[in-house]
């Protein structure tokens, strides 16, 4: 059975390219899509795509849904109005697969109470970049049998925050399954100040800043005679179309909302 | 607790670590060792080890169990005497942590049901490099979600075989979760033959072989604008020592005999 | 002094990206376009461009020349016309820097004599990445003193040919200053057929083709205890950029052609 | 010709490595040792090499050389005698090839004019792994073309002084080749201290420390759109032994002193 699935957010860079992976994907069909402007033309009238992407635009999800009654609505805009528009979704029967961050923990649990109640499946997903969250989850179960670890995040230099969010989540998660405990020899002495990085819980994370880099990281796990490295590299947009692509068939089989992709993957 | 371990197979490379290890583990005391000649000697005698040594030497298993009641007998030996231990070993209420491979499949079936039977931890572990064996656990996790894989491994240039067993078994574990698929293009063209490496399934393995080269393995998943890489690095013999520590303490709480160190790591 | 620029082949992939290259560049004024149609156009009237590139459009190099006097001709159009394109250009006294392929050995020896004869720059380069470059350069240079040398390149899965060009160039250098032998154990034996790779003069090389993958290399000198990489990444087209610049900075002051960017780096 | 080589500090356990890479080498042959005790045994003596090694120890150089008259000295001693062995063996018409630091700048100075005068060849390198040495001078090299440059060093967890001392004279070479300027974004905000690393005129160094780790280094250079990355991997001991017998048979052609292996690697 094929999935109908709606997007929002189709303009921005990331939405267009999911609209290009929906329309390549077999199992599913683009029925839809959300949109603030252009109500009643298509996909082919915004000059953004080729002729034959003719889904049609709505401005309200109750109007989209009474047209094209989708399963699933994917909702790629700003922190502002994934909110509404997931909290509209249940109420219209449709499974939200939401790739933005910036839901308040208030709002969080309230859609966990309505995604529960009503028994719909709905996904939220800050990162759907599914190498990047397999190697989230590789080291901190690697972190119990070899617990000395250091970080080395690389990206380019218009980068503002070091460490990066995925690093200090990693560092976060590999926290919580390993004792703290200082790393390096007990007197060891930087002769120039940082060169040992930044100390997340006796964790060493490194943030490296070069023009032509993407997004990499690598999680090094050190023991006696050993190296373990568990390294992701994101060349592009396209890194995070494998995860939509996965929540979108997942969140059919849901009956409850998850957070994270790491626990629709085992 | 501690943990009183016996140790057959003490002057061999791999066995003298071992007994180092022992030693300097707070959790454990090296009790005896069990040797073809010298008995009624210590460690301390062989002038293999420094005189703090004194672990006595046996010949007969019998003998040095009742002397010394181990716990646990670590075997290091050659493939034509560990069923002999084991076997023995069992019969004396010792569990065994074997470290060499050389079962026959009617040996393996024998001592698993002994040990099933007397209720007694039996571990038997091909490959003791804690990290080796995440690598292959965490490889075949990923393949369900990035299933186009090329391994790379990297020994010295005396290995004599291409590709190296940790390659092929990390393959064939792969091969078990993921639908063989040719990678590639399907009219992609060697202008040298074996550019492309070996075939698996579809996989593609390379062996490089240099001077200077310990035992190196990655294992590369690719995905739309991403990769996944799992790597391990064997600098020396000390990699297999976490894994003797590990086998050692799980072993007392195993009620069966269990092969392959991954099933011990969750 | 500001180097007058212009580039034929505007509206290619490469063309776009070296046109927002000049542009950008202080040093550097793009005087005039050389393309096929649209004469008396500006690039801001092809639609490609944004408003303020107000280059104009030239079919006609001569007319070109008259008009807007480039000291340099930046060629990206295809094989068929780089010749014609040169040979004009250096009749016109305006320096070509040339970045396809596609001479035959008559064309290079007549435009490398014209060059000669008018003392006039000219530079034809078959890779313009200056990482690449230097990748082989330093390959070349350390294979004198690591003569054990296996080489991986790695590309996205729709690459046709294995190894690649680049791959293939970096052996023929090193192949030059390096006397071949086997490498690898006399008697080493593939159980699986290709998983030692290719071979080139006793060097290995080794093609991976996986999705997500851009074009990667490494060159990797093992010696005894020891392990030298020269690992070249190009992420995208823009790796090409800051060879057209340096090329177009050092052809000002060449007397003759120079046929690949190796010999302007040292 | 074989070349007659003398050993300074054959015991230590660089020296042991030493006197058999010299022992297996055609083009060389181990004519005496030099050392503090057993005047009048051989190395066979000492217990610490097989019965074949017959060099005769000596305790002094003059005697040493009236006996055994060898062509070059290689000493592996402590900073404490280098430079009177050096000295020594100048006046004696040996030439030296010293792996220890800690001559002071004016005995630098007084033995480079005493080379000089004689036209004996003499090399001290603190750094005799001929891998390390390309690495720095091909960093040096790239450093003009592709001025963004971080350094990312990884060492075993014992080590005391971070950043490493190869790290920093790799970053004092190119900072030499290199205008210092700021990397990263003007406005980068380090949320943990230390995440951007140690600051090299404006490189970043980073250092890694864990347990496992030998000695590694590589040196990323980013420009637009590409990677450039040089990494040496130090696994052993051994990596030094390409270096000295390069040195010996280098000072055989040498008339004067040479301070660093980079200065006889072209």
């Amino acid at each position: 059975m094929t999935i109908r699935v709606a997007i929002a957010g189709a303009r921005g860079r990331m939405g267009q390219e999911a609209v290009h992976t929906i329309m390549k994907n077999t199992e599913m069909e683009l029925v839809a899509v959300l949109d603030y402007k252009d109500i009643g033309k298509t996909l082919e009238d915004t000059n953004l795509f080729p002729p034959s992407y003719g889904a049609p635009i709505f401005t309200d999800l109750t109007e989209l849904h009474k047209k094209t009654s989708p399963d699933v609505l994917v909702d790629l805009t700003s922190p502002e109005s994934v909110y509404k528009h997931t909290k509209e979704a249940l109420a219209l029967n449709i499974r939200p697969v939401v790739g933005t961050t910036g839901f308040t923990d208030e709002e969080l649990e309230e859609l966990t109470a309505i995604s529960k109640e009503s028994g719909l499946g709905c996904i939220i997903a800050p990162n759907f970049a599914v190498g990047a969250v397999l190697m989230m989850k590789f080291a901190e179960q690697a972190a119990k049998y070899l617990p000395d670890i250091e970080i080395i995040e690389m990206h380019h230099d218009q980068k503002l925050d070091a460490p990066s969010g995925t690093a200090l989540k990693t560092a976060n998660l590999i926290a919580a399954v390993r004792p703290a405990h200082v790393q390096g020899h007990p007197k060891e002495k930087e002769t120039f100040p940082g060169a040992r990085g930044a100390d997340y819980e006796g964790m060493r994370i490194h943030s490296v800043r070069l023009p032509g880099l993407v997004a990499h990281q690598q999680v090094l796990l050190g023991g006696e005679g050993q190296l373990l490295t568990i390294r992701h590299d994101s060349f592009n947009r396209g890194s995070f179309m494998s995860g939509i692509v996965l929540s979108v068939k997942t969140v059919m089989n849901l009956k409850e909302l998850v957070y994270g992709l790491e626990h629709i993957i085992d």
